[in-house]
Order: structure tokens, then sequence, then C-alpha cells
């Protein structure tokens, strides 16, 4: 991790303006910007925050039951304990740092508790900025240490899913597929799915986020499997369709409309084209087929450390893309009471074009 | 789930505080008060809001990715999409209902979304309050059908342990018996587990929140299981501590005094006695025992819709138990490079006591 180099990033961010330090409570931010891994049980169970001044080394600061595993990660790093609660932490540590302006994430921090900071920092006349997306922004694009980790993670999920398709039949259960999957990617050495696996047979495709059940897998219906996983913090997003069996002629005839969209968003992907001309060019393949309507979801999105990131491939995003973005490319269309087909690869933004990571290709071409 | 009585509830609460309608963000609320069992990816990936008016029927605003779920699982609920967006449904539907106040949830919602409403209302002469709680109260008390709910999920979650733990052998791994646990709880009929089940080997007993590894379980040490499961949305959680092979005379004295220790706090719950009482009970029982300073977190947790909820059993907690309140009670001792000792019930509390819902005694008593 390249920690050191993204603090002084942070650090002459700050000071051109004019801050003294800020507080990096989002947990994928905390991560990329320390080595500490732990992930926040939720938003209100948070397992540390960090505090970077913008003229000192930045500290750590969480509780006892992360202390070890805090101070393994982030190795040369300060890490102090709150036994009685951030807020308590600060009030004594900001007057020691000699901080009078402090930054804070707005965007991955309570309101209640940004209540309880600005009444904090007011009586210690500090002045409180919210801020939002400074790091995200940095880290929707990556340095090519990371990409070859995500390219890792893409390659693992790949073996998983081959391996356990082999050996998918009718009659099988949604869940008994999602157990075989998530047992693989971890004996494999993920650290975990990077979100809950779907599985959906028949018409239970056409839910963008159906959970698994103990519902049996129909023979000569659709059957989408979209997973991911975590490798070394970094997520893998992929998602394939097919049919045990027979495919049906309307269901070669979606699926090709698919794969269509997808490979022509593809060819267009280069560093200085916008997001929304992007999704833009998937969906109007489908929309000429006719299935406009069905296809509700933007494009795909950024994956890195979080599996959903900026940027968001959508049409109302105007933002150009740049080289080192890593994103997924993943038309759909989704029929209520027949079933779905989406297809989902991920891609590097590169200056010339994009780089596809995904060397799979089960059912993509038929 | 009896939705329409606890929106009732709401309803009254809102017309006491003068509030024309409040805005429930939070999962567990939502599920609370519509049956719309869908979580948030995170916070800032939201599957919806339930809009409840003072004197109208409420109304859950979600995206087209959830429609159908929420269709059918809030019934007779109205459900409105917002493609553009939570806050542009809003913007029309707030003076659409005649709402000029409304209440938010300060503790589940960020401050950027905070702000985005702030100046919503603003510009539509909406006065904003925001309200820490309210649902989270209510839901302290459990009814008896929740009850049943909560008895049938920590029953099941026993037997997933029970069947797991007679194939338990030295040399297996912790992976192999957290991912045998996910995979039990699934295939009986579990949504999943409720939280990242614990499985730690010998001296590894004592990290409070030890992550599954590849590290085989060693014979003749302790081995610590916390497990949960959710059925039907309510949690179960529990913790057992074993030996696999011959337990130490070091290991035995630990195990009894944590026993003790849960024993004699379960004893004195009942309605109307101080959280932090039953803390203290426990505490003090392991303070007298030599080992109060390995005991470092407090005693239990209520336990719900949310594995972790309302009210914490800790000694900074003066509140009085309520009957109906579900909590865990669970003692545990944690010595650096030897290993720890944790074991956790769940109990109701009633008027003149408290009825325990675990049945199983493995290694309680020993």
């Amino acid at each position: 991790m390249n920690c050191s180099r993204r603090i002084t990033r942070i650090q002459k961010k700050l000071r051109r303006k004019k801050l003294d330090a800020i507080l990096i409570t989002q947990p994928g931010n905390r991560r990329y910007l320390s080595g500490y891994s732990a992930d926040d049980h939720d938003i209100s169970e948070s397992s540390g925050a960090l505090l970077i001044p913008a003229r000192k080394a930045p500290v750590l600061l969480t509780d006892f039951r992360f202390q070890i595993q805090a101070e393994q990660e982030t190795k040369k790093m300060e890490v102090l304990l709150y036994p009685k609660g951030l807020h308590a932490l600060l009030k004594k540590l900001l007057p020691d740092l000699g901080i009078s302006s402090l930054a804070f994430e707005s965007h991955y921090t309570l309101h209640s508790s940004a209540e309880k900071l600005k009444s904090m920092c007011k009586k210690l006349s500090i002045t409180l900025l919210p801020t939002s997306g400074i790091v995200e922004k940095m880290r929707q694009v990556k340095d090519e240490e990371e990409i070859d980790i995500i390219r890792r993670s893409v390659l693992l999920n790949e073996k998983v899913f081959k391996k356990v398709h082999k050996t998918i039949f009718p009659g099988q259960t949604e869940i008994d597929i999602a157990l075989a999957l998530e047992a693989t990617m971890r004996r494999r050495g993920a650290e975990g799915p990077s979100f809950a696996s779907i599985v959906a047979t028949g018409a239970r495709s056409a839910l963008p986020h159906a959970v698994p059940g103990a519902v049996k897998i129909i023979k000569n219906k659709a059957l989408m499997i979209d997973m991911g996983l975590v490798l070394d913090g970094y997520c893998s997003d992929m998602t394939r369709t097919f049919v045990v069996g027979k495919a049906s002629n309307k269901y070669l005839k979606i699926h090709r409309l698919v794969r269509k969209a997808q490979l022509a968003a593809i060819s267009r992907i280069r560093a200085g084209v916008s997001a929304a001309s992007i999704d833009k060019t998937a969906r109007d393949i489908i929309v000429k087929g006719g299935y406009g309507k069905y296809f509700g979801h933007a494009l795909g999105h950024g994956v890195g450390l979080a599996v959903h990131e900026a940027p968001r491939l959508g049409g109302r995003n105007r933002a150009q893309l740049k080289a080192g973005m890593v994103i997924t490319v993943e038309p759909g269309i989704y029929l209520p009471d027949w079933g779905g087909v989406r297809l989902e690869n991920m891609v590097v933004v590169r200056e010339d074009g994009c780089e596809i990571l995904n060397q799979d290709s089960t059912w993509l071409d038929i």
C-alpha cells in the first residue's frame, strides 16, 4: 500500500485549503490511507477514525477491540485508543495538536455525530468544515499496483465461478449454489464475498436484487449469477446469465441484445469520454431492440476497495472517464414474470481504449 | 407483523409532538413498521424510506430495483418509486400531502443527506426536526409474537451449533467450521447469519472480534464459537466455549467462574431492575475471582430485528429493564496469549424474573 504517498497528497490539499486537519471515518478511505482493514459493523458501530493533520503525522483512533489489528496493519502509524468514545478523545487531542480548523467526511458521518462534533468544536473554538468525496476522488483512479490486485481479484472470482458452474444441475437450489460459491471463495484465499451473491432462476432473475432462496433451478430457464469477492482488500464483480438445458429463441434474442450492448459500450470506453455517453451507447442498442423500458439501472460503476464506488456509469454523470479508472459494464433486460439477462465484466480505462479484466467467456457469445 | 398497530402508535406520537410526518430511513425501523425487509447495502446505498404522515396512510419510497419486493412485503401500503432519487420525490410529495413539519432519523441520516433535506425543506417552508431512537425505543419491548419468532431463531441456532459441534476435530480449520455453520444455517431456513460467525482456537479466543482464519483447531485448548442467525427477520446470538480434548485445570477454573457470573446475573434479571446492576452482579463475581480486568466489555445487549440493539447491559446504563425486552447475558474472561472463555445465552425479561430462551447446555456446567 502506498499509504504515505497518499497521506502526503491529502496533506497538500489540506494546506492549500488552509485546513489544519481532516477526520477520515469512511472505512474504505481509512484503509486506503492507513492500511487498517477493519470494516464498520455498521456506521453507528465504527471501528475507528483516522486523523490527518496538515503538518504532522497521522494518528489512528480506535477502541480496545481493534488495538492489535490496528497496530499490526498500520505499521509505523501511531494508534490511540478511546475507552470513552471518539469525541472524548478528540476533545483532548485536537487542542494538543494545535488544530484550529477541522474537516470531516459529511458523506460518512451521521447527522447525530456531526451535531456532537459541532458543539465540541464550538467550545474549543475550532472551525468545523464538512467535506465530501476528497478521498473517493483520489480512489477513482487506480495505480498499477492496485490494478494488479484487482486483476487477481477478478481472475480468482472467475475461477470460483467456473468451478461451481460445472457442478450446477436442475433441482439443486439457489442457496446450494450461493453457498458453494462463498465456500470456494474463502477456501481459495478471498477475504470473503464483496456482496451477497445473487443466484436467481427463471422469473426470479427479473428481480435485480434477488436473494438466493430454497428454490430449485429450473431446467431450460435463465439462471443469473452475480458474484464478487474481496482479495487483499480489492473487490471483483461479475455477472453471468445462462440456461441449464436448452435456451428458447426468446432467451437467445434477449441475451444477444444484452451482449451487443455490452460490447458496443466497451468498444467506446477510453480516457476523455463521458460516463453518460457510454451508458447511452449501451442503452440506445437496447432501446432500438425494443426493450428500453426493461433496462432500469445504470450501465455500471467503479470498483476498488468498495464494490460500488465512483464513477457511476449512468445517464446523469457527465464527468469524463480517466485512465486508471476500473469500472463494470453490465447492461441488463428484465421482463417481469419471465426473467432477466445481465452480463457484467470489469474493465480498466486506458488512454486509448480499455483493458478488459475478465478472461472467462462462459455463455457470453451464444 | 403488527405493522398497522405500530404505525398507529407512531402517528399518535407525531400528533402529540405536533409533527405532520416522520421519514424513517433506518433499515430495521423500516422493516418493523412496514414489513419491507430489504437491508441497505450501506447507508449511502439506501433501499428505501418510509414516510409516515400523522393523519394519512404511510407510503414506502424506493427505487425500481426493489419495487416487486416492496409491493409483495408491505401488502396494503402504497409504494412510490424515485427514479431521480429520494429528495426529488419528497420535493413533490411533501407539499402534495400538506406536510409542513417533518421529523427525520438523526442517527441514521448522513450529514450530507441532512443538509440536502434542510435546504429543500427551507425552500418549501417545511420545519425539519432531527429525532433519535423513537422507533428503537418501541422495538426494545417485544410483543409475544416477536418473542415467538426470536425463540424459534434461538432454537434453530442451537440446532445448527449442535450439528456442527459433533463434527469438530483437531486439525480442522476455523474457516471450515465457520463455513459449515453458515451453510447449515441457510440450508435449514435461516435468512443468513446475524453477524460473521466467530470461531477462535487457543490464544486467538482472547481476541473478542476474531475473524475465522486458515488456522487449525488446537487439541486441549479453548475453542470459542460465537454465532447467530436471522429467522423471519429476527436475530439470535449465542456463544459456547469448550475444549476439543482435555481441559486444563486453569481452563476449568476460568470457565466455571464465567458460568457462575452468568447464572448470578440471570437470577437477578426481572422488570424494574437497572441494566447497570445486572452487569455489576456478573462483574463482581469475576472481580472477586481475580479476573476483573480481563472482562473488558459490557455484559450484554438487546436482540431483535438487529443483533445489537438497545438496551445495552452495561455499567453506564441506569435504565430499568422492562418486561418483554430480549437480552443477551455474556460474561467473558480474556487472557492475552492464553485464550478466552465467553458464555452467552439469551433471555426474555418478565415481570417476576426472566425466561431463558436457550435450551442447549453444551459445556455449560462442567
